[in-house]
C-alpha cells in the first residue's frame, strides 16, 4: 500500500457537500442533517468564513475530504484575560477510523490554538459517546465539566 | 425596602475592576485572577469589544455591578447550518445570591441568543459545582454532554 499524502487546510465552499456528508454520516448527526438542500449550509459557510475567529478545516487524504472540524477562538476576561478555543463538529470518515486521523485533527487544533495565543482548549462530547471520551483523554483532555445544552 | 432598579447592559472598560472582582470572588476563580495588574484584562477587554460575536454584559442594581456573563455567537455547519451561542464567565455578587439575579442573567442570554437567530445555547459548568447544575437544569438546560478541557 502506498501512503497517500495527508493535508489539513481551510475549507472552501466547494468542500461543502463532502463536509455535510461527513456530518450526516455520524450516528447522532444522521437525524439532524439534510443533503437535499445545501442553501442553509452555504449561508452558514459564509458566516463562518467572514469571522476571523472561526477556522473551519478539512483533512484531505489523496484529494478526498476524510475529516473536518471547526475551531472558534474566544477572547475572555477570566483567568487573567485568557483566550480559549472551542473545538466543534469533529468528524472522520467511517472508512478512515482507527488510522489516527482524528488525533491528527485534534493535534492540529491544539497547535493552532497555541499559535493564536490560547491558554485553554475546550470541547464538549455527547455523554453517550464513550469511545470519544477515551479518545480525548488519550490526547490530554480532562473531563472536568458537564456540558449543558438548551435547544431554542 | 425599596426595590432598586435592575439593568443589564454591555460592559464598558470602566466596569473592569468590578467585573474582575466578581471573577476573583468566585470559589474556583480565587486562585486564577489577580487584581494587582489590570493590563492583561484591559487587553482582553479590547479584543472582546472588537469582536461583534462577543457580548460581555453586566447586571447593575442601584448603579452597582452585581453580575456579569459573556455570550459568544458561533455560526456552524452542523444541524443544517445552525448558529449556537456559548455562555461563559457567569458570576453574581455573593451578597446578591438567592435573589434570582443569576436566572435573570441566563434568561437575558437565552433571549439575546434568540434575537441573534441561534438554535442552541450551551455552556459548561465545573463538575464540582452541583448547585450550578441544578440551577441550569431549572432554567431548562440538559446536562447531555461532558466538557473536556486542556490547559496549554
Amino acid at each position: 500500500m502506498i501512503d497517500q499524502e495527508l493535508n489539513i487546510r481551510p475549507a472552501t465552499e466547494t468542500d461543502l457537500p463532502e463536509i455535510i456528508a461527513l456530518l450526516a454520516a455520524d450516528q447522532l448527526g444522521a437525524t439532524r442533517e439534510s443533503l437535499d438542500d445545501l442553501a442553509p449550509y452555504r449561508a452558514a459557510f459564509r458566516q463562518i468564513s467572514g469571522d476571523p475567529n472561526q477556522k473551519l478545516i478539512v483533512l484531505e487524504r489523496g484529494g478526498r475530504v476524510v475529516g473536518t472540524l471547526q475551531l472558534t477562538i474566544v477572547p475572555g476576561l477570566s483567568r487573567k484575560g485568557s483566550t480559549r478555543s472551542i473545538i466543534e463538529a469533529v468528524r472522520v470518515h467511517a472508512d478512515e477510523r482507527g488510522s489516527g486521523l482524528g488525533g491528527q485533527l485534534i493535534n492540529w487544533a491544539i497547535a493552532e490554538s497555541r499559535r493564536e495565543g490560547c491558554q485553554l482548549v475546550q470541547l464538549t462530547s455527547d455523554a453517550t459517546r464513550e469511545d470519544a471520551h477515551r479518545f480525548y483523554e488519550r490526547l490530554g483532555f480532562t473531563a472536568s465539566h458537564l456540558g449543558f445544552k438548551l435547544a431554542l
